[in-house]
């Protein structure tokens, strides 16, 4: 480490990614730009220079100006037993969460399924979208566009053009939507194993240029807010992005009443009225209790796109009565993630993903993903199934002790 | 660590929950749960194994089951100058993401605001909500209980009630809504220094106790979805939710060209086009390019809860011209956060609250919170005006090298 | 009619409106003008010429370039039993409409409600909105603004303005939300038994003027969009405008048994199946099956402004078991009405709101106004009974047929 | 008309449809029902007895216990000069409605319309919905289901379902929504001139009585909220409903200044501030300023359905700077309408439809339906321009007055 860089890094006469440039290796570039901010700002980050990432890949891949790392505690749910399509058999859950009790609601909810026969799973849809928007000369020029993209040739030659930029990628639709003279084009792609954003970004750009010397508009921005991409959208919800998947298990009376301490009316009650009535007056995109919790934990233990947790929370969680038992499920129509690219390979991250299961590329492509997919709705589906159920169950305890039951 | 141990664990005679009733210590605990999950899954988790912060403490306070730690990198973006009520200087922004480019965007965007004065920032609202949910026999008992939290004599009777279950919280207002026979009251809190989920659901349980008694009504669900936690919600938009934060920035013309290599006029184009034109056809609640990517890495650096992204997700930017010149704002109706309590306390997390110095209760009590309410709202701001620039010069640079101008 | 006059319009020499000030009554402006409209066209208009109201307070108030009238026939349903806290007794609802079959519907559900002992009813909130928009010079300037409006001083000023403008009309509350350097300002009024749009507007325009002059603010738009007048708007749902009405019934199962061949189970599994999960995935602000209908017909019948049918829409149909019986309430939180003023003084529309006991301003005032949103929700509450009976009957007619129960 | 059965049907010995088989015309049912509600209710209806329809016809087919009907006032404005795929020339539209001063906002924009050269429209869909919901047993059979109507041969077996029901309609497309173990269907048909509700209705009952059949599923409603019919819904303004129409005008400077005393950067920052800052804070489906008070005015004259107003409200306004010009557009992604059944038969109805040409079935079907619907969206346009315009001018007029300029 040389003082001397340090000194410049602090009195800013070098910048602080200049660092990368002036150090031998890029831990040193890490290690100097962290004491240079330090001193900059009188703090002591030395918990923060204590990590296990590779610096030569990550701070090119994965980050600027890095300074080090931040920790999020792991903590380990399950098993949950799951017969999904791609995921089979018992998975113990890796959830990085600061908030108590969180791991604990999930392990419980876990044993509930398993006490049931375990969670059935499937992913319905698997698309990753990148909507641009363009501006035509009028109506008429942004309609034939709209139209055009709907012929078989030119969809025909768009999946080529996208295909020369990707190996994985796959172009599966485009949606037109005409707003005045906005074009909005919505390209769904199957991106295997990969969460895609960049894939389908790229992509779409080819696309774009091509389509931009056809047809008299011209691009505005590759993404508009049509993909929509981090930001809570009826389109998502709708349409679906990402992996569309649904988790569910029937949980059978007994179980219910032993483990939750609660009756499966009790538990439909309560999703019917705090789910359903609530959401419904707050006017929510979200008909569940928590399931953002779950994916954001598990999300950021295995190097997904945090920002992602905005798409994962609009689950419906549905409690409905089988007979004597309990029908339980939630369905998430938009769970972007990936087993490769992002924050996957990351040390931490890496073996998280191992002890799934689903680290890398899948045999076929895209199974993985999916596989993972499975795992974080059964994951979502034991959180609802232990947030209702201490819901319901308090309940029971107040009403005894108030009636004297 | 007792072989032994790890042996019953690995087999499922101990519950991994019970390594900690074993071990002489947390960390032990810690470390035989991990060889366990290691053996039963055949994997190696060495990486997850090294960790920083006190596992006496965050394994009673913030984690269960726990086995170590995830790692995120982390960026610095900064400084931004910012002329907030509570935040006044320069700050240097910690960034946790495994997402390339993106500390680099938020370091472009304070670059442009350092050279436009600085970003002016506000909390306008200063408001944790919890929802509590009662059934009532029929709508006449519903209403009474309605009208009754409306009149002064109930309202401080509840008030006192929540002073009896937190030195720092207090009750600020109750608004009731009526459903059918259910009715929601949404409980709002001063919360100071914390985000304050904990406190405000001690004190609404508290409060739903007593008017459980003095009312034929049955609580059902101490949180329901009109608070709204942690889904997409127009209540949050609307109403506010945690701190609401609007920042702004006047950029002059020269900056815009200068820096982002676009005009104005281009900046309120992109804007336009993809934040409303986009987001109303999406029928979207965020207006926004990107804050929800900010509000992760910033949330997950300083120890918040990062399912509180969707929340923050909520956000509406504002590209107007001012004359020649660029008026460029960007409103958070919904951010909650906090200094004290959550992950806050984690070694790692401490060290980025300490960079901005907030760490800890501010001096009054709540200045602190305002004051990170203000910084993160202004790297939104940074990290918007990035993006959509990025958007707008392209399209430029495109434009001339197609029209050769 | 002086069909030198009549050539002259028909040529263009003299615009449509001219008519009125070319003939010595308003019939006969309305006839040379529909007479002009005929020879242009070449269409025949005889039916439109027929028409009961008085030409010359119509002409001046309601419409502009009259013809004549569109004829909507009315039907009568019920009576229903009402006992709500202004509308006691049995009411026959007049309805406008030309969907076949609708009539019967909201008569079936009448009766159904009869049966069960009458509904209950009540208005629990009772504000007109209008919300005026400002740009001010920068976010400090909006936030000054916001918060004057929010000290009790500047409320009473505002109020006393308001005051000046209408003897009915009086400013309940202000809630202000500012967007960036924007701030709206939700101006709610009692408006007594009229529905009231025109009053607060004009009340609004004098606040603003006097706000525009104390504060560095321009005015934008007397109304911007969070009113929100005849657009779909979360903030309707969740704040409420025009009169926020409940009405419910407990049906014994018995009388769902015979009356609509279904069981309440039945009706609460079509009603959380339909209307939750169903609107939850269409992401709609409207959980009812078809409340518009009921709304638009009585609106037109009683001289409404039909465009408000929008906020009408916004319902929450609730279906619960209460024991055995079913509990059935819908709740409208918007539902602009009034018994005076806008199309309640023509002939027809006048008679329905006497068939209703509603015509005119009430005693005291606005008790009329209640009275009818009362009546209005009751029978959108008919409406939704029968048409979900009909849907959970069909249902188990089919199941009958199919597993030979 | 026999004074012994009004006799009876004022007791209630027969009910007040029972007048229908107890008079020897549908003329004399509906007057000694009317005479009966009158005795009932002690109310003059002798203006709504007043009524030009077709009682033999309309008493069967749009309305039960009809006892006359209630006059809607009739205004023309224009002519519009629109230039659409269907609508081509000038239109005299006429607007049902008892709020005054609409009829003369529409005819200003019409005029402005005119200066510019006409409108430009074109409709970009044309599809009426129906979504039944089914219950599967679980996951696993709703997956099954979803993904058979996916498949060429299901597809091609419910469209020749469908055509056994209608000569007209046609299944274009169905879109399956999986939520836990329920299955919606959103079935997609052209429906030629008529708005097709029925049709489809009748179809969607056949289709789904053939899928009953083949898979282990059970109907709950053949409705369910995902159509969306009559409330509000995001999936209707992504997806489209009825006839997706936009309207277009560039409107020059010079106009802009002369007919509406504005700027084309006043308008545009009226409707940024209002129609989107507006809109998103509201957190509306709906970004425009007054669609609804059109296309009810319009609905309510030419025999359609009124609830289709929350339909048509849907809609988003764009105003944007065309070099020194503005180009103005309205999007309506969801227009229900037809040209035939319905109300469009009524004596008054027709004559409106006849003076658009567009009364009955169009030739090739269709094109009176998606002419119409072009004449609507210009309608629509012309409404926003004025008032938009009336907005803009009468701060312009303010800021004169504050500005001395």
């Amino acid at each position: 480490m040389s003082e001397d860089i340090v000194k410049k890094l602090a009195s800013g006469e070098l910048k602080l990614h200049q660092a990368d440039e002036n150090a031998s290796t890029r831990r040193e570039a890490v290690d100097m730009r962290r004491e240079a901010v330090e001193r900059i700002t009188g703090t002591d980050l030395s918990s923060i220079g204590k990590y296990s990432y590779d610096p030569e890949v990550v701070t090119r891949k994965n980050i600027e100006n890095a300074i080090g790392a931040v920790q999020i505690p792991l903590g380990i749910a399950g098993p949950i037993a799951i017969n999904g399509e791609y995921a089979k058999g018992d998975f113990y859950l890796p959830l990085a969460t600061t908030e108590g009790a969180l791991v604990a609601s999930v392990n419980r909810g876990c044993s509930v399924c398993r006490a049931s026969g375990g969670v059935a799973a499937a992913v319905l849809q698997d698309e990753m979208t990148r909507a641009p928007v363009v501006k035509a000369k009028n109506l008429k020029e942004a309609r034939r566009l709209a139209e055009a993209v709907k012929t078989p040739e030119l969809f025909a030659e768009m999946r080529a053009i996208a295909g020369t930029t990707t190996k994985h990628g796959e172009l599966l639709r485009v949606d037109p939507y005409v707003v005045g003279r906005s074009v909005f084009l919505r390209l769904a792609f199957d991106t295997k194993d990969a969460m895609g954003m960049n894939m389908v970004t790229i992509a779409s750009d080819a696309i774009m240029r091509s389509l931009e010397k056809k047809f008299d508009v011209k691009l505005v921005a590759l993404s508009s807010n049509m993909c929509t991409d981090k930001k809570p959208a009826a389109i998502n919800v709708i349409e679906g992005r990402g992996r569309t998947t649904v988790a569910e298990v029937i949980v059978p009376r007994k179980i219910i009443v032993e483990k939750l301490r609660a009756t499966p009316e009790d538990m439909c009650d309560v999703n019917y009225r705090k789910n359903f009535l609530g959401s419904a007056r707050a006017v929510s995109f979200g008909f569940n209790a928590q399931v953002a919790n779950i994916v954001a934990a598990m999300y950021i233990a295995c190097g997904q796109d945090p920002a992602h947790v905005v798409e994962g929370s609009n689950a419906i969680t549905s409690a409905e009565m089988d007979g004597e038992d309990l029908h339980f499920s939630v369905s998430f129509p938009s769970l972007p993630l990936g087993t490769v690219g992002g924050g996957t390979g990351l040390a931490t991250q890496s073996e998280c993903l191992s002890l799934l299961g689903v680290r890398g590329g899948g045999n076929p492509p895209g199974s993985n993903a999916r596989k993972f997919a499975e795992i974080v709705a059964s994951a979502g589906l034991a959180g609802e199934l232990s947030l209702l159920g201490a819901l319901a169950s308090q309940d029971l305890a107040k009403a005894h002790a108030k009636y004297g039951r």
